[in-house]
């Protein structure tokens, strides 16, 4: 049966999904109850809370429901990881119009499950709420545990250290610009033909827009190899290594050969998701990481020691135009 | 400065907010990380999470910004109360138009910490995210401390055991059925004069269902107490009794003597967020509990014996006309 939310109810559609979702070893009691109860086995537990929006955040041309809740889960998941933490545990606030498919809900728990597999084998949705909106919106909280050590904040880069990188920078930018560029109409609205098509024709230019990788497992390597800062770079890697360099007091050089074929976009790109992080000089980097600048003293941002001041990434503030699509 | 969150962007908003926010005594690392981290002393946490929309959940016309930052806090801590727990911290997903103002912001954290400053004075926020939406949304996700007590569930009543309450019953639900039949206009839509007008010469009618004051520190006492099973009355008590009386293999027989002036009303009636909790026969009863029933063996819901089939509650799936107001 694939009615609506409206026709079959919260009841049957949450039936339809709880087997869908992945489970978490965290978790001492699940879903079913006022709350669930998990495990925090050092005495502390990571939190992190992020919402998708439709419009500002997503169209559904472009955006299969599978492709959702993956993104929601792997955002979620990034942040966890920048605190040097393994992911536990997710919440799912989703708040869908009474229009909506059941088959669709069933594609994003889906997509929750998949990228939990992928990137976070031991983490699971362990609650959530479902509720009637205009606005399609997807507020996940996510747990990790520190395991003991020490969480890796943005504050601690010092003058010397190696400033390392794992993931792409860019790439969901390119794939945002050639979905506005390439999988428009002619009245400038997001297109579900074009998207597929584009989708099929390049492999991968829309991947890390669409379905994120982040490098989760790294963020716990970077934490084991003595990171001395770290963030997840969900805003530009401009803006999120002057996050860096504010919170330490220090300036951050970076090596543009380091940036890639396109350092503009590399610098000012946002929804990458990759692991910014510092390391004491002579660390041998961890997983994927890889050197891209040095903590110097100062303030803000270099690019090989020249201030880089544009602004980075995509601010829904100022970027949406209020379409949907 | 009172603009738009529009105009002032999200950084000059969360700075105007912060400092409105309650402290939680668990926060280890608070808001502007990646992640925040709280303490789980006894090595577990509850976590429980639920969302208010504009439409369904709550009209403009009728509730403050701070009643609403009151009640998204009130429901939430009512749900970590259920478990036997106490409350902790809250995280705040927060999806408001680019129209809103900044002082409806500041409103809304004024509620959160009114409330818990006077349901659960250790719990605080400690993170959240802002995000822009056509439709105000306020997803809050709530944690909790069993102290090292095994967690209230529902399904631990027993055949002998007294069913109790603590709080209201069908308090809720009348404070809405005076708002749609007095404070709506002629077509309507409802109406912020109206209802400004019936709450200040009807004090206290409107109160449960605009600013609930569930009793949070019961749901610590009842554990205490040995509280077999319990939960938050949130959907009507005929549901929610038939909720434990199904988890727990029994039936619930309550008392029409204990159920107030107008039984029906007090069993259909939803977001009462009072505690419904079973205990051992001869249990001295703690904090607010009365008794209002025993558990017998069978099954569903009984009143006096006789079964109790009716639909209870505000079910936004069948009820919300898809106004706002």
């Amino acid at each position: 049966m694939d009615g609506t939310l409206g026709e079959l109810g919260e009841t049957a559609v949450l039936a339809r999904i709880f087997p869908r979702l992945p489970a978490s070893s965290a978790q001492l009691v699940g879903p079913g109850d006022d709350a669930a109860v998990l495990a925090a086995p050092d005495g502390r537990f990571v939190v992190t809370t992020d919402t998708m929006i439709h419009g500002p955040d997503f169209r559904l041309a472009w955006s299969s429901f599978e492709d959702l809740g993956w993104k929601a889960a792997a955002t979620n998941l990034s942040d966890v990881a920048a605190m040097g933490a393994v992911p536990t545990a997710l919440v799912v606030a989703l708040a869908v119009p009474a229009t909506a498919s059941v088959l669709d809900l069933e594609r994003l728990a889906d997509g929750f499950r998949l990228a939990c597999e992928a990137l976070a084998p031991a983490c699971g949705v362990v609650g959530g709420d479902l509720s009637v909106s205009d606005t399609l919106t997807i507020a996940v909280t996510a747990f990790g545990d520190l395991e003991g050590r020490a969480p890796v904040l943005r504050s601690g880069a010092r003058a010397g250290d190696v400033v390392a990188l794992s993931g792409t920078l860019g790439a969901a930018a390119a794939g945002l610009r050639a979905l506005f560029e390439r999988a428009t109409d002619p009245a400038g609205e997001p297109d579900a033909e074009l998207a597929t098509a584009l989708r099929s024709s390049h492999p991968g230019l829309l991947d890390t827009q669409l379905r994120p990788v982040p490098p989760i497992a790294d963020g716990r390597l970077a934490a084991l190899a003595g990171a001395t800062a770290m963030l997840d770079v969900s805003d530009g890697l401009g803006l999120d290594a002057r996050r860096i360099a504010s919170a330490s007091r220090a300036a951050i050089d970076l090596d543009p050969s380091a940036l890639g074929a396109d350092p503009a976009l590399a610098l000012s790109g946002g929804e990458d998701h990759g692991l910014l992080a510092t390391f004491p000089a002579g660390t041998e980097l961890p997983g994927g990481f890889r050197a891209i600048g040095r903590v110097v003293a100062g303030d803000g941002v270099l690019v090989d020691g020249v201030p880089y001041d544009a602004r980075g990434g995509w601010d829904p503030y100022d970027d949406w135009n209020g379409g949907r699509g």
